[in-house]
């Protein structure tokens, strides 16, 4: 009977492949709940709704992290199930896993301040904290792997496109110092006031707090910001031809030795034509 | 004979291809109506316009209304020679077809005050859904859906880099309001006004209403604004991509196993070398 | 004499790719003419340096206005001997090319006022309009084809790209107008005003003069911009494939058949591989 | 003993191939100093760090530049050992390389004000240019490479990008000038001044000092600023297809003509299908 229930708590939480509908509702449950919460969170800052729903965004937070906490301990006692968790120290190496992390990180934020006295400062960036909870949806979103994969694999050119924007802004903010700091010593009067013109024209943000005024520092923005075009082509460039390769992977993984064009088997193609 | 013009209304609205000049003209006639009219929609709201050409706009909107009104009617009437709404039905089927509801939307605003009594608020709000006749033009672009089956196509992708772009604005934007709220209480009172900078940071349209001022919050920005390249980059590698494979499926159905790089058909060359 | 002249002029400016000294002098000459051209047409306008510097500006605006029209005399003398305006017309015909055009449009803006009389308005119009000089150059940069043609491969996608990003302008400056319009009577008085701002959140360029105040017209804003990325990821995506694509096509001009991944040339390796 | 040290000082400073511990130890010593060199020229701009921390910067610079001198000398004294730089006016033609310039400019800016005598002006500039120490730190981000091969590889048709703005900045800035004129004589007084709000507009980066407020101004604004988005477009595209070139002919460097699409040896396939 433990053990019937265990599996069956097993088959709802973890496998959700075999689309049975209560796994679907138990999900779509705690998305629901993990979005509600975000709202929350973000809304109960207004102070207005914080005095006229104050009761509610409590409520909503107690039944949230008990919830949360059941889920947490119902995973872990059911972790062993999963080959990968089980054996030795099963449940120990998946209370260490990325998502288990995350669940409880999820449902700290509430439990510390029960323990430990906080000033009002750390608590309300704890109670900000509890935004982490949408980090639980990962484990819903399945193409998030696809995008993460073609980001790690490009991730030596991301680094040194990187770089490259570190140094054009350590650069160009430099310059742009030393020449508008007369002018304008109360904008530009160091170096790190000067990078904060340099991100917020690299990036082409530009605020318009700060800006050169002198012909000189004009034309050397106006390079700057030509430069600033780079930054997106650069990243761009790199991810369109790593999405690319990926799709390439996936259809090697089919075991298909393709044309890239029409998607045929060239080798059974060959194979004919060479008969 | 009612028969015969009934082909002949199909043949001109809805068989647009064979390219008879009559075709042409009537296709021209609407686009020209439809342009004209948004035109219209949009000078109408400037009090001068429409205190000087006001009849005029009266006029534009009376035989608009009237041409599209029996444009619609024909539309329904010759329906069922389209193979796709022939049986029963069939009429029934057109009518809540996209194109056909596009149609009808069309030319609502114009009947719906004259049947209800309605403050001069929504009355408004319905003078401009007059804009929505815009749609009828998308029968007439056919590389739209080109473009649209690559968006179709990458639309997991899309959908979670819009994941990625939203979690990233709430964080950075929880975080923004932790740090700046005590220095600009006024600008930084909650996190939904937060997330108006993270937007308007993000996006790099930065109006400049709203930034950080403080040390930390400047570095915080800097950094958030950095991510934000990403932003642009995801979706144009994921497009770029998508533009691609699309080409690949249209040379696939014109049933040639070609090499990617000359155009010319590989299977051919094999066999020619392989006799 | 007088035809081997003709020849020897011929060969100087219009075969100038046998690379011989003569040729890239007189080249090198012009395009430095040009570009001082422009420089003294901007800087011309600035009241210190006209002051300064105008019987300088004005010597080099009789200098090289007479060059250039020497230039176009010349090519329009020696045209016929150009195989494409060989025959009857044929020095009629280059007159009307695009590249005969321009040399003409380059030098009337000093022609023109010579002989009508102009208002000051219209005189300050025509001679910026020497600026045009600049298309001169487009003779001179080789790889304007190559980026011209993608841009004109792709010109139906880019095309609804455009028309996309109008329809998106119009519905969301209309949605913007009506949501703000009470609000900020004076900076959303009508549809025109609100598509000034419109412009400046799709295009992310964020002036600042104009924004929503409203949360609705906050969160309004705030998904318009989202949407504004798409703006730059599609003709991004759609450039990328079609620089792709030309890449292929000019190795298909080369006679190869070759693998798209290493160059080689797979007809000759099958050809290897089969005997 | 000698020729023992020489060829231990390359083994650490030059081959880093190798994988030893002792060279990745100096590796990152050096980068680190790089790093910690960076940081106190931009901090050393803050009076108030400079005035707390001032003989800390300077420690920070004594031990640096000697340290790099030091380096300088050794990696010129072990250059011969280089294959590359074997043979006659080896050291010479080292010290004329790109690595050795970069070392030795890094150095330069301390023993400067020791020799000359000069004004506080060029002092500054000066001190600032140490950030050039950066530009050693490309010696050790290998991708740099990568990256920077796609540039050189598409600098063609980057340029011809960079032509089409820059004309495209020219003219929009001078049909501006002509327009915005007269209602703004303090904002748009000459093309050069016009040209500040191009680049602004053209990059997207938009502070807000500077914009139309005529209704033909903003209407001719508002298509530059569309224009502006393919300034994004053509670079993201040119470089996307430029990263899938480079990995193409990467790839055909290890010699093996591959199926782009699965990656798996086609002629070997081939081989084993024509047997």
């Amino acid at each position: 009977m433990y053990e019937k229930i265990k599996y069956r708590v097993y088959d709802i939480l973890v496998e959700t492949d075999d689309g049975e509908l209560i796994d679907r509702i138990v999900a779509v449950f705690l998305m629901l709940l993990i979005l509600i919460n975000a709202v929350a969170v973000v809304l109960e800052t207004v102070d207005e709704y914080s005095a006229a729903y104050g009761s509610l965004f409590h409520a909503i937070e107690i039944v949230s992290v008990t919830i949360f906490t059941v889920e947490y301990l119902l995973r872990l006692w059911v972790a062993p199930l999963n080959p990968q968790y089980a054996g030795r120290f099963g449940r120990l190496r998946y209370a260490f896993s990325l998502m288990a992390l995350i669940d409880l990180l999820a449902i700290l934020p509430t439990f510390l301040p029960m323990i430990f006295t906080m000033d009002l400062r750390i608590l309300r960036f704890i109670r900000t904290f509890r935004l982490f909870r949408l980090f639980k949806l990962s484990r819903y979103v399945e193409s998030l792997d696809k995008v993460d994969d073609v980001i790690v694999s490009k991730k030596e050119e991301l680094l040194v496109t990187l770089v490259m924007i570190s140094m054009l802004l350590l650069f160009s903010s430099s310059l742009m110092y030393l020449v508008e700091n007369e002018a304008q010593a109360d904008k530009f009067p160091h170096i790190p006031a000067a990078m904060w013109w340099g991100v917020a024209t690299l990036t082409t943000v530009g605020y318009g707090d700060i800006f050169p005024i002198t012909p000189l520092g004009k034309i050397l923005g106006a390079f700057i910001a030509l430069l600033g075009i780079g930054m997106f082509a650069l990243p761009a460039g790199i991810l369109a031809s790593g999405f690319a390769e990926e799709l390439s992977k996936r259809r090697r993984k089919d075991g298909e030795c393709c044309c890239p064009n029409c998607g045929c088997d060239l080798s059974a193609d060959f194979e004919k034509k060479t008969k």
